[in-house]
């Protein structure tokens, strides 16, 4: 095989599809769902509408609001022998149990083998809302309680976080999971969207690719970022200590976690719908110093950060999870919540213009050799 | 974005990484492991020499490969809650079933966390061994019967064979699905090696990257062949309907199953292997007519083949699954006992020399708009 070969390590760079449901501007920073800035849907939109705006490319009028959170809110159940299998494994890390229970899904209900547009949403509208549901059950579970059902008078954000605390949460702190699950929605090509697309480019189910996106999502460079960012977090302790932490950081050539982005060169403009949310959040709860430590480190990056340098959305969103209560093994299954729509519009677009995802690699190994018998070795 | 960014449908003829495990010529029609031609390990290894091989990258010597057997053997062992999980979906298909039960394998193994290459070499030699057991359990279980406990006394192939039917298998039949294994061992960059890489290059660990490869495999695009040559035998139902069959096909511009290869233009040199086992095989079971159907379909496919329209791997081995009884829809699983070595040294190469795989998609969705009120739409 000749050396002049080029090899695309990590595949950067290389477009293996068109797609028309996310648009990055790295460079820029900006990111816009089918045309909608993120900035407007952060603001004005709630995470249902923008299910509906991935999957079905629109933003929907009343009434098909209205029916697609009726399904929504009809998925809300599970099937008994996923709370056994739950409880069975209930002592692995949440992704792990997670990701069991959406692959025994595909065993457990019968719909889950069709493929095609319509199977793909049907089953896509299933496990938006059974997601949520795994994961407040295994935190029940796993803590002794039994799992708390599902509300049908909530939204997807509100009732997630019903179900994981077994309390009402405020309109804002709902709100903030509302946003948290916006931004978090889609994002083009990212490791976990296009493992799922060489998953469904073999002509497997969406429960399959699913699957795939979560054993890729688990892995702590993809989805570990906002809990890499609580520990640090924590390490500092208090806003004082932020800029010799940053220092001492810098000074060995280490990174700081949360800044940077394999596609951002500016600002991640997810990030500051993160920021505001904590102050607000910190400060509603009597707790602002986390807030203050995050922006102690800001300030102390910005004579590192001349060559873009930012901060990207998992920068803010472990404190949001902190302020709540919620474990550190559960920021990565929340991530999950919110890019169920992201993944399940890929897995529909790669199905409906379908072809195998094959590169290749370059063969670096020994020469063709002959075998040698036991006894000669 | 500019319109003349090259798109790389199916990533074909893209390469992301080099690889000295396998050495794939598609022309010539030739397949070697570590060197070694597939001709030789197909005809004088052991399939347990061959997972050796392909991980630690030479021929074992007599205390080594001892070593590394014993290993194996003492892997055969599934937790108790696994169990469970298989009986709580043993209704679902095999694939989805098997991929449940890695999935937990990950959360009730507390070494499955662990990362770097002894993690992956000591993991993978636990799967390798509980993959089958899983699929012979599921089995049993589905038709009512208790799993049978692993044989120490027995190979890989030969243990399968006694887990799945609770009889001890003839030699040949043993070393029939030996190198069956052998030739599903390893193969470059197809999908689901390509997908598991995926799923590693974000720090995932190895039950992660397995998961996904399972998830890949389950398309019938990827592991359905030797299912869908089964099904077109039957079709056939006598050697002298093969002809017709094929005139029929090919009159209606229909492809015919089990025949061409992503990277083969000449012969898949795997088949051959596999064509004389059936034929062997057959005639010692009193059904020869198997045989001469798939070799009457080859016959009548001659005229149409000119353009290096050959047979692969999988058109043989479904009619020796057939012959031993086996159901059609663990043939898929069969292939992933067969793989296994081939992932998991695919996915240790990948967290050896690790990178983020993720490519770009070309966006080609709505012009940036303004978000409009609902009650505007």
């Amino acid at each position: 095989m000749s050396e002049d070969v080029k090899i695309n390590r990590g595949l950067k760079g290389i477009y293996f599809e068109r797609c028309g449901v996310s648009d990055i501007n790295g460079s820029k920073g900006e990111l816009s769902y089918r045309g909608y800035s993120i900035h407007d849907l952060a603001t004005k939109s709630t995470f249902e509408e923008v299910c509906y705006l991935l999957i079905f490319g629109e933003l929907p009028s009343a009434d098909e609001l209205a029916s697609f959170d009726a399904r929504l809110k009809a998925a809300r159940t599970l099937p008994a022998p996923v709370f056994d299998i739950i409880r069975a494994a209930k002592d692995g890390h949440p992704m792990d149990v997670l990701r069991t229970a959406v692959s025994a899904l595909a065993a457990l209900e019968p719909q889950s083998s069709n493929v095609g547009t319509e199977a793909f949403i049907e089953n896509g509208i299933r496990l938006t809302s059974q997601v949520p549901m795994i994961i407040a059950a295994h935190e029940a579970i796993r803590n002794g309680r039994e799992p708390i059902a599902a509300d049908p008078n909530l939204s997807h954000a509100a009732n997630w976080l019903w179900m994981l605390k077994g309390e009402l949460p405020s309109e804002d702190a709902a709100r903030l999971a509302d946003v948290d699950f916006i931004l978090h929605a889609e994002h083009g090509a990212n490791a976990s969207s296009f493992a799922a697309r060489v998953t469904i480019g073999t002509e497997a189910n969406l429960h399959g690719g699913i699957v795939t996106a979560l054993s890729t999502l688990a892995g702590p460079a993809h989805g570990g970022a906002a809990e890499d960012v609580m520990k640090m977090v924590h390490d500092i302790g208090t806003p004082e200590n932020a800029a010799a932490y940053v220092k001492e950081k810098r000074g060995k050539r280490e990174a700081v976690t949360g800044f940077g982005h394999r596609v951002y060169r500016a600002e991640d403009p997810r990030a500051r719908h993160m920021r505001d949310g904590v102050k607000k959040l910190g400060e509603e709860m009597g707790a602002p110093e986390w807030y203050e430590i995050l922006q102690g480190v800001v300030e102390a990056m910005k004579p590192y950060a001349r060559h873009g340098l930012n901060v990207n959305v998992d920068f803010y969103s472990g404190v949001i999870y902190q302020l709540h209560g919620i474990p550190m093994d559960l920021y990565v299954p929340i991530f999950a919540i919110g890019r169920m729509p992201g993944w399940i519009i890929q897995c529909i677009e790669q199905q409906e213009s379908n072809i195998l995802i094959r590169p290749l690699t370059l063969y670096n190994g020994p020469e063709p050799r002959d075998y040698v018998a036991m006894g000669d070795r």
